[in-house]
């Protein structure tokens, strides 16, 4: 992922300097210095300089290695979501699943043709957000960047919840709960991407090669076996209550229809990476593409169909792949469980592409300032800390509501899935016909057919899944895009408030220092000694509620106070507060055209726990001054041993 | 309560002030002239001046309706607690609840007696922890502060819990959840002891003696009609699941017994109230102890009585108090509605008692050191705010976790409350002892007897309900402890780092000032103009990362910067922080006697939201430097519009 990353990280660096009239505009999250930032070191490593950044790029293999493991991953929930619906009419209508399948396949044909048409026309990477931005509008571009920030942590939280499904399956005695162990693996892939993962090429290529080779060899000696007239037999399972419970709808055919295409997830990865490939960089990645779509395609028509011959029912503690593995490997043999973990494996590796593509989204989207500068800023291990931060708890808590239950999560993510590939291909299609280049017709229609198709699966995923929890997306997609336009409106705002053009600057001014103390001690005259070094006029404030202590602090002021002026405030109502609020005004209003900065002793304690015993009164004065124009607060440490 | 907490309040006024050493002994949570102040000035009201704080002192009347509401109106749960162990037994078993009944009121007079004694010798209040720390020892003073603390909030938890079941009992159709039922008390009581209870006598008089009489007619009536032959009908309940389930043991007695301790908790408010009350302090708040115990324990076997007579069974929705209500007065009649609102508004009483005793201890902790010094502070209504919100989060966490159920909250209510009788009267027999004024030996028996009673109690309290719940309540209080002996601890040292004994000041130094700027606008120039009024050696300093912006940068340094110097500090890791802080460690190597500032513009935005969207990179610089000695930062307010 490094290289994806960092090579587009370099691409942006121009971009996120150029947003000028803006302080510091990139960030890192802690500070090698603090004790979080030595966490942080011991957890994610050394920085590395971009010059290191640049070199990697990615050949067929690689990139195929990389960017398909999401498509490829969902080969392992795709056909048992299918027959989840069709087991409502019995095994009659499961059979049907693999007509479903080919219907699917062909639409993930029609929108690789539609996606390899971008890939050649973005070099730069052509994201659903760029393209619908570019050719659409600013609401098209806006919605498509919602719709996948939403699946890109529906890819983390779905993929981990496959992926745990494979283990319990081939290892249904483990005593973790299916949420525990889904979080971890968050946790694992949230510190592995803080980190930053080096060796990313070789890392991804041994379990997504693994994946296509084991699927391969499962099919391939399944359809041996039904050839061979010893067909497998299928495992006992406990079917799920809804087995057999029906006749099947045309709507329930739809469902099914829309639960397949899961296995279309991902395909905008490439289309999104281009850059990351070695020169030339479109023909290598429309290469990668097809023969992501070819695997792809033959898995899950493979798989589809043995489901369906070998009669494999879906069932709760035993997903499909598994139940095929048992049947033409055998239960508790090498293969099976070689199965199993590179299922788990590729379904991770599917989950870590959202590492890279949620962050590297929220930096465009930021540097456009529709999101918080916070996404901008790259970690300096050229990752986007936030970004990947925000991702894992969204995708945590996506797993932790819905139990780690991959059937109760895959309604939600389609509908994000689609409305991009819709965005992006109608952007495309609005390109040819506004560009008119040589042969544009030709390419007009098949991104012109891929965005009706998807249009089409969008309404139906819309209107299937909508009721089972959808339309908490659709709902959501909205409202984020209303949040992208507000904060882009209030940093256009504070643009032109911050503009030096016609902007008198203010007149040098003198400074009047007040030093509120509550008595004489070393950390009151460390804060004195200090005002003395920024002012000649300094004057210690003391609020008296207690006549008693007046005469020990005014012999105290003899002793430590030199020549600084010591101002007594009577408070009536026993409150600090009021009197030096008030004082303050007074103090305005003698000297308008002045300064006024308020220096308070802080202590800095040795451990983290003693600042709860410490600083409340500076806090409260902090926050009762920091609305006030002219006042500067001013805290100089004091450190506790 | 206004004028018991302003007394006490007032009397420790000195005694915060005393704190010396400390910067701002005292705090109000929030300010007015901040959003949070003015929220809380709509729902707390205006602040009170303390010299109107000294004139309400009770009365022996106002005494008991204040100070007694805690006692009488466990009255309310004491018998039902008894009767849910001796219902095991069946309604035979259950004819021991008066007996029982008559041991604990037995209990509650000698440990009355012995608090007498206490009242009489602490004319300035002699709570538990003030009595042991100065007889036994620091460890039982801070047991007895535990305890206490602990005990005030299970009051709060167990009075607003049984205050709902009266309501429940009376409305079953409540489509409420007892434990939503329960947090609006808890809220409501939270938002007036913030707000400060003005008319306290006249408000608490009519519950607490509405209460009693309600249940002095109710025990006459329904003695009455058991006199007169025509015996009242128990009301038809669902008894709970062990009614007649098996036979007595003896451990099943004690149980029984201990539970019916409940009726003592709150004997404690009268002794630490003398203070209070009109002159002659001791022998009024003396005589309002007997009238106390007098009527509290009439009510408690008159309660018991009946109970058993009429045969009434402990239920889940119907309390014991309601089902002699329903017998004697009749469901539904003006006089039950009455009982249980009169029940309820007692009960209600009572938890606003521990929001008197909870910060007031508190904050007498707190002035001794052991605790951290926000609840040392006073709020401006002369309330203990930040102890008020303290206790309101655990008590409501409390009826959270325990369901809203007063039953389930019972066993943990009785440790802290003979703890803390045991400590304070074996506190009182050690002082007889010590002292040895004239009769002494008289006293020191009622003391020492008190003493070994109540820590019978103790003891079979531990045995009894340790398994039902107890037990983390014998845990929490030695680690509570354990905390204040670490708090204090800590203070101790830091006073003794801030002592001007022996100490040379720092000698006088100069100033070097440096402003982090990543670009040139309003907001930087402010920050710039500010630099230059506290220090004469201003220094503008940019991280370079990204070279084609160096000279548009220095253009712009020539119009806006003026005279001052412009560094520019190379990043090779695109990091922002490293370089800065490489470059204040190289001007601290050359001019090892001087501050450096760093000075950052701050954005102060209109909105609260639109913190969100800046000043990320002025937190991080702040967290960087915070640690580092003679770096002092400081903030130029920005205002956003």
């Amino acid at each position: 992922m490094t290289s994806r990353r960092a090579i587009n990280g370099r691409d942006y660096t121009a971009r996120f300097a150029s947003f000028a009239g803006y302080a510091y505009p990139r960030s890192r999250v802690f500070d090698d210095e603090s004790f979080l930032g030595q966490v942080k070191r011991f957890l994610v490593g050394r920085p590395i300089p971009s010059s290191l950044a640049h070199h990697e790029r990615l050949s067929k293999a690689t990139g195929l290695a990389i960017l398909s493991s999401d498509p490829l991953s969902s080969v392992a929930y795709a056909t048992e979501e299918i027959l989840r619906v069709l087991m409502i009419g019995g095994l009659a209508a499961m059979s049907l699943a693999p007509a479903i399948a080919l219907m699917i396949a062909t639409l993930l044909i029609v929108v690789v043709l539609s996606y390899r048409q971008t890939v050649h026309t973005y070099p730069q990477g052509g994201g659903a957000y760029r393209v619908s931005k570019e050719n659409i509008g600013e609401l098209a571009g806006l919605s498509a960047a919602a719709a996948l920030l939403i699946d890109y942590t529906l890819t983390v939280a779905v993929s981990v919840a496959a992926g745990v499904a494979a283990i319990t399956s081939a290892f249904p005695g483990l005593h973790i709960s299916r949420v525990t162990m889904g979080l971890v693996f968050v946790l694992i892939l949230a510190l592995g991407n803080l980190r930053g993962i080096r060796e990313s090429g070789r890392m991804f290529a041994a379990p997504t090669f693994g994946f296509i080779a084991i699927l391969l060899t499962l099919i391939a000696s399944g359809l041996w076996r039904l050839a061979s007239g010893a067909p497998p037999e299928p495992p006992p399972v406990d079917p799920l209550p809804e087995f057999n419970a029906g006749t099947l709808t045309a709507f329930a055919m739809l469902t099914a229809f829309a639960n397949g295409c899961t296995a279309m997830t991902g395909v905008e990865a490439i289309s999104d990476g281009v850059p990351a490939f070695k020169p030339p960089e479109s023909k290598n990645a429309a290469a990668t593409l097809m023969m992501m779509a070819t695997i792809s395609v033959t898995m899950f028509i493979g798989i589809s169909y043995l489901a369906y011959t070998i009669g494999t029912i879906p069932s709760d503690t035993d997903t499909i792949v598994s139940q095929i593995g048992r049947a033409v490997f055998g239960s508790g043999t090498p293969l099976y469980y070689a199965l199993q973990v590179a299922t788990m494996a590729i379904l991770v590796l599917a989950a870590n592409t959202a590492y890279a593509d949620f962050p590297r989204l929220a930096s465009i989207v930021a540097r456009d300032r529709y999101m918080p500068r916070q996404f901008m800023n790259q970690g300096d291990k050229l990752a986007f800390s936030n970004g990947i931060i925000a991702l894992s708890v969204a995708a945590g808590g996506l797993i932790w509501f819905f139990d780690g239950d991959t059937h109760q999560l895959i309604p939600l993510y389609m509908i994000g899935v689609f409305l991009s590939f819709t965005l992006s291909q109608t952007g495309m299609f609005l390109r040819w016909r506004r560009l008119r280049p040589p042969g544009w017709q030709r390419s007009a229609a098949v991104n012109g057919f891929g965005a009706l198709l998807t249009f089409v699966v969008l309404i139906i995923v819309a209107m299937t899944k909508g009721p089972e929890g959808a339309w908490i997306v659709i709902v959501l997609i909205p409202v984020i895009v209303t949040v992208f336009k507000k904060t882009k409106d209030h940093y256009d705002e504070v643009a032109s408030q911050l503009t030096l053009r016609d902007w008198t600057p203010p007149a040098r001014r003198t400074n009047i220092v007040l030093v509120p103390i509550s008595g004489v001690q070393r950390a009151v005259v460390a804060a004195l000694r200090y005002a003395e070094s920024i002012s000649t006029d300094v004057r210690a404030v003391y609020v008296n509620d207690n006549t008693e202590q007046i005469s020990a602090l005014k012999n105290d002021w003899q002793t430590w106070g030199g020549s600084t002026r010591l101002v007594v405030l009577e408070s009536p109502f026993r409150s600090l507060m009021e009197p030096l609020l008030e004082y303050i005004d007074q103090v305005e209003r003698e000297r308008s055209n002045a300064y006024i900065t308020v220096v308070l002793p802080e202590f800095v304690p040795a451990e983290w726990w003693h600042h709860l015993l410490h600083n409340q009164r500076a806090l409260l004065i902090k926050g009762a001054l920091l609305f006030r124009p002219n006042v500067v607060v001013t805290s100089v440490p004091f450190h506790l041993r």
